[in-house]
C-alpha cells in the first residue's frame, strides 16, 4: 500500500483554527501520515494535532508550508499523484478504481481547500474529485475520500505507542491509559 | 429507504459556530432531511444552513431545539432507531449491516457530540458507534456513517429545485445557474 498525505490550502487563523484541525485529525485516523497547511501558520493547530499524536499514537507529522506549489511540484517530481477534492471534480465513483490503483503503486497527496481556493490547484493536480456536486466541508471530502480510497481498510489501522487506547464498548466509554 | 435526520448536541455560539454548519452541509449532502442542534441557539448557523438550501435545492430543515431529550424520545416513539456517533462505541463495520436492515424499514436519527457530550445519550442511543476508536472530527464521523449506511447511494442524489448544480468537470468549475 502507498503513502498518503495531506494539503490544507489557505489556512486563516481566526475563522480557521478548529476546521484545520479538524482536517489534521482527520487525515491521522485514517490513514494519512502527514498534513502541510498553507495560509497563516498557526502553532495552535501544530501544537493541538501534535498533542494527539502523542497521547493516541502512531507516526503522524504537521508542518506549515508558505509555498504550497512547491509542496506539489516536489510531490510529483517525486512520483505523487495530486488529488484535489472539490465539488466541481469528476466523481469519486468515476475515478475510484484508477486511483486506487496508482495509490498502491505509490503516494498520493490530497488537497483540500478552504472557503477560496486559488484557481491554480485545478491545473496543477492530477485529478480533481467530487464528493457529492454539493457544498459541504472539507473534513468531510477528506474523511468519505480517504475511506475509499482505502475501501474501510483504514478503521481497522493501529496506533503504535498509544498512551491511550479506546476499548469499543456498546455502552460508555472504556480506556486503557499505559503510563510509564 | 428510510428517513435519516441529525442531531447535533451542545452547540456553542462562540467556538462552534463553523463547525455546527459543516454538520449540516454534510448532513444535507449526504441525504439527511433534517439536523436539530441543542445547547446555545444560534440564528447565523440556521441563516447559513437556510441560504444552501436556497439556492443548491432539496428539502433540508434545520432547527434548534431546547431538550435534545424530549427529541430523542419523541422519535423512538415513532419507531425511530438512535444512533449515537463516538469514538468509543461499537465499530461500524460490525455494527452496519444491522443498521442498514433498520434503516431502510424506518428511520435513523444520527447524534453527533462536540468536546463534552452528556454521558446520558451513550444509555439513551439504540446503538452507539465508532468510525475508528482515535480522536477525529464530527464531521468526518457524520460524513463516513451516511455513506457506509446508504452505500454510497448518496452520491446519486438530486436536489430538486436547485438554483445552481454543479456539472461535474475534470479541471476547473462549470456550473449552470437558474434565473426565475
Amino acid at each position: 500500500m502507498g503513502e498518503i498525505a495531506v494539503l490544507r490550502l489557505g489556512h486563516r487563523i481566526e475563522r480557521d483554527k478548529r476546521l484545520t484541525t479538524h482536517v489534521g485529525l482527520t487525515a491521522r485516523a485514517f490513514g494519512a501520515s502527514a498534513m502541510y497547511f498553507s495560509g497563516d501558520m498557526d502553532s495552535t493547530v501544530v501544537d493541538s494535532i501534535g498533542d494527539v499524536v502523542d497521547r493516541w499514537g502512531g507516526e503522524f507529522t504537521v508542518s506549515y508550508i508558505s509555498d504550497w506549489r512547491r509542496l506539489v511540484n516536489s510531490w510529483r517530481d517525486m512520483g505523487g499523484i495530486i488529488v484535489h477534492l472539490t465539488m466541481y471534480g469528476t466523481p469519486l465513483r468515476e475515478a475510484i478504481d484508477e486511483l486506487r490503483r496508482l495509490w498502491r503503486g505509490g503516494k498520493i497527496l490530497a488537497v483540500v481547500g478552504g472557503e477560496k481556493v486559488d484557481p491554480e490547484i485545478y491545473k496543477l493536480a492530477d485529478f480533481n474529485i467530487s464528493i457529492t456536486t454539493q457544498p459541504h466541508s472539507e473534513v468531510a471530502a477528506l474523511a468519505v475520500f480517504l475511506d475509499w480510497l482505502q475501501e474501510g481498510e483504514e478503521m481497522m489501522r493501529s496506533f503504535p505507542g498509544a498512551k491511550i487506547t479506546v476499548i469499543p464498548s456498546p455502552k460508555g466509554k472504556k480506556v486503557i491509559k499505559r503510563t510509564d
